[in-house]
């Protein structure tokens, strides 16, 4: 019998730990648990029916609330479906507590029915992970359970946060014997958390500051790249480094810098564009390079910075080398927010010549954002005329229409770049995200309607077919607990993002094959993806190029999830975007000239 | 640029080694080796969009093929979503081999996109995994490519048979340069295959078979049990052994003993309900059981082995431990169908009377399992003709109707009881499979598509509309591949088999909670999976209790997927249950007067 106080108190901790909520998927072997965090007045759980899902809806809600959230599975494959979400939460930093149910010592590796090894499922991909006992009513056990239970929370978090693995046996009968709602009295243990943690950001001392203010200083073609973040501090910091500076801020729709309330003036939205191949970007090779975040979506911008080989610079707070591009680098492992305000204000305090921006660098990178920015403002009004589809219209629309405080998320694939091309810069805080971690496009649906469950802001979503049917039945999660969302589901019939790589091109006898570019790439499913959707609870909508921006606003104010189909062709998608980026090209060159 | 000889040969070796089939799933970074495994004649290609799906789909075809099949997938969460296939193909011995692709060294850990810590994915659920170099065009690369192919092949095939990871990584440029059919020069590189395999079975000593022989026969109430096992030559070898023991079979739906062309005089099909509690039972305990296979699928014949303490062997000639009664066991490793065949022979030349079978053991379970047989077909003939649904029916009927060689998937929490109760025994050759290695809800509807991709005989399935909602994107391998199979979707609204745990008679105030049942355990969902079915491009028809046998007759000679819905009650279905067992209580008892 399970020991119903350990039960209470284990639950009690997480709680006083930070967990707000906790997502279940039912099971047997999961029971205990189940009741006892379904008890807690504190916990808002939430009841799905797929763990891979679940997973994802836990992230999603993790990474649109910060805090961490739980998510309980009974034992089995149960346990193994949440690989997928562990993998996204640790590399993309969100604080995940992923509690698996299992069987007692006595009924593992001896053939026990739904009884695998889950001790260290999650081999690399959880941050920490810890085999409990039996929950069997010893003080030893109670006082570890607990403890655990506070330290999973403050694990998770931690920066880099990530996923925590805690598995937790239980032995039959299953339902525990006594209340286990929270009680005042904690049966004689102590009443206030178990295990707390005081900790502060890391801090560069003074004479390092000094050498990085002088290098910076001496750059006359800097660049201040900012990446997929979620500090909230971050993008005013940034903004003062780029007046000390004189840098741009070429800024990644998932840094929190392209959209919001801070001074935004030296703020570059449409660096991917800027970036790609073509007189401009070769006139504009950066000398040194500050990156904050995770790599920027953009591939034209890491491009640049591998052919340019700038002095680079990595700050992450968070103790990370994440530097794909193979550049000599520094790493900065200090708080990235306290880092940028600290160069700012040592470089302010240089002596003369030292500390004057270059004021002709900052001037034509944010000549060239506006140029592009017009630009792509009247291509898409011109494509507008013509009443065709284009995948980049959604965000482009997004960015006008969404409140503030809304989040943006988009599918991993196409949509994210789209995202990054095409929404523009705000003063409003409209939020981009997205599971860039890993950039699955799998349980990105599941990890929209979470950020919806968070109740922080209205959620748009933005995702190709594929990755729409790759997680089917996310939308059982809006159905069962009635979540509102608007989705534009861009169907291309397949995956569009091949139609841009070099496999489009090698549908050529050259490798023995006759043409098998659909079967392997392309994939059409001609899939109706409206009866399903409608099914599942929610709207579904098919509109027209030109009814796209009526329909979001409509949506926009409307509860409930509402599936707006816009269908796109994938080979005319791949015409649309050089088009609009020969638009840019040409706006590029008039300003040169 | 990947070397396009060590591609070639790496294919060509996996198809000498005996692979036919491989799962494809698009993506970027696998391009090299999903072009060059749709360039090998010798193999068939399947493109699926959902890893997990997929996972699964390979894992049916590989349970109904008994030939190791492959699935490719490209990096990232892509390659995490195999786990829940690992672990069954491990945990139920079926043959897989994983083919994850990888960025090269120089992206792992660095950040880049889509790069996740891929090498030892899988954990202690891959029997072997292998991080592969880049192919890199040296003779020793492509020797050692070409042999692990080779040892993946033979490792997964190998008892036990399980999963076998194989990461590949691939550098850019990812189209190969070069024809990537099979040649037969092989570049100079031998044409026969590197790594050839010759493995014999495990037999016992002559003394050993004596010892146990005399230990058979000292028994007077003896029995033996067939768990699920795939061994074609059991069934055959065990009705030898049960001739010359005087023990019954009891044949578990997934032994391979209950239907077939084989003996089966001494087979008892109706185990589960002999096993229920009650005096009959209670005047059976066994005082020897020899078990083959893994643990039965009843929970009363388990509990009556937990019971009764009986002297216990377990035969396995795979090496496991598998027995989780706690019960001291001798464990026999060592092949069971020529184990079984060597003891019958053993038995039969004991002197005297020590090899004297206790006829009135075997006639005592043979009756009842005739007398539960009559008492259920009586049983289930009134709910006919009162036109209730019960979720038995389907197997009954399936039981009669399919035809030799036909596969007869269930679902792994309640269908697979059913299947246990309602399959009759049979001449024809049924082959009854479920997912019962870890008997994970996932992945049933991929499963059994897979298993109609095998091409070895019909399939149908019975499944639950959790489990159908759990892989709700399966049918789309359905449509894209044109498959055929017969799915009877039991549609009770949310999990049917909680019903029968102590969970549903837990809804009450004891553990502090308000009424909870439904929203932890009962979980309705409301969905309407017709509309669902018929866009995913299956057929759907809705079927009342007196129209099924109709419709599921109709259904296997149609192609296509026919998908029929029978709708039932969760609290009536434990009604149901309850009643046909106590059918079978009377019949039993009767029998005893």
């Amino acid at each position: 019998m399970t020991d119903v106080v350990a039960l209470r108190t284990f639950v009690e901790e997480l709680v006083r730990a930070g967990m707000r909520a906790v997502v279940v998927c039912p099971g047997s072997r999961s029971t205990p648990l189940a009741l006892a965090l379904r008890a807690h007045p504190g916990l808002r759980v939430r009841v799905l029916l797929d763990e891979r899902s679940a997973g994802f809806f836990a992230l999603g809600l993790a990474r649109a609330s910060g805090r961490a959230t739980g998510v309980l599975v009974t034992s089995g494959t149960a346990a193994a479906n949440l690989l997928p979400a562990a993998v996204e939460a640790t590399l993309g930093r969100v604080p995940l507590v992923l509690l698996t149910a299992d069987r007692p010592p006595e009924l593992r590796d001896r053939g026990a029915p739904q009884a695998i090894d889950q001790v260290g499922l999650f081999g690399t991909h959880a941050k920490w992970s810890v085999d409990l006992p039996l929950f069997d009513g010893t003080p030893e056990t109670r006082r570890h359970v607990r403890s655990v239970a506070g330290r999973a929370v403050a694990t998770a978090l931690a920066g880099p946060a990530g996923a925590v693995h805690l598995n937790l046996p239980f032995r039959e009968p299953l339902i525990p014997d006594g209340d286990l709602r929270p009680h005042e009295a904690m049966d004689g243990e102590p009443s206030r958390s178990f295990t707390d943690v005081l900790a502060g950001p890391r801090t560069l001392g003074a004479s390092d500051l000094a050498d990085l203010a002088m290098r910076l200083a001496a750059a006359r073609r800097g660049l201040i790249v900012a990446g997929p973040q979620a500090d909230p501090a971050l993008p005013a910091a940034l903004a003062r480094l780029a007046e000390a500076t004189g840098f741009p801020v070429l800024a990644d729709p998932l840094s929190g810098c392209r959209c919001g309330p801070h001074d935004r003036s030296r703020v570059v939205a449409r660096g991917d564009l800027l970036c790609r191949p073509g007189a401009w970007r070769d006139a504009h090779a950066p000398d040194l390079v500050v990156r904050f975040g995770a790599i920027p979506t953009s591939k034209p911008m890491l491009a640049l910075l591998e052919d340019a080989a700038p002095d680079q610079l990595v700050v992450d707070g968070d103790g990370g080398y994440r530097e794909p591009a193979l550049l000599p680098t520094t790493f900065v492992h200090a708080d990235a927010a306290i880092t940028a305000t600290a160069l700012a204000d040592a470089i302010a305090t240089l002596p003369g010549v030292a500390s004057q921006p270059a004021h002709a660098w900052l001037d034509g990178w944010l000549a060239a954002d506006h140029a592009a920015d017009v630009a792509l403002r009247a291509w898409l009004a011109e494509v507008e005329g013509r009443g065709e589809a284009f995948e980049g219209a959604p965000f482009a629309y997004l960015g006008e229409l969404l409140p503030d405080g809304a989040i943006l998320w988009a599918g991993s694939s196409m949509p994210v770049r789209d995202l990054d091309a095409w929404l523009p810069g705000s003063a409003r805080a409209i939020r981009p995200l997205a599971n860039r971690g890993a950039n699955g496009i799998d349980g990105v649906v599941s990890s929209a309607l979470g950020a919806a469950a968070a109740g922080v802001g209205q959620v748009a979503l933005v995702v190709g077919d594929l990755s729409f049917l790759h997680d089917l039945n996310a939308l059982v999660a809006a159905k069962l607990h009635g979540l509102s969302a608007t989705v534009v589901l861009v169907n291309n019939d397949g995956g569009g993002i091949f139609s841009f790589l070099p496999q489009a091109a090698a549908d050529a006898p050259a490798v023995g094959l006759p043409a098998h570019y659909e079967e392997l790439f392309g994939t059409p499913h001609g899939i109706d993806l409206g009866p399903i959707v409608e099914a599942l609870g929610a709207v579904h909508r098919p509109v027209e190029a030109g009814g796209l921006r009526a329909a979001l606003a409509e949506s926009l104010v409307a509860t409930g999830v509402n599936v707006l189909e816009l269908r796109t062709q994938r080979a005319r998608n791949v015409e649309l975007h050089r088009e609009a980026a020969a638009a840019v090209a040409v706006a590029l060159a008039e300003l040169r000239a």
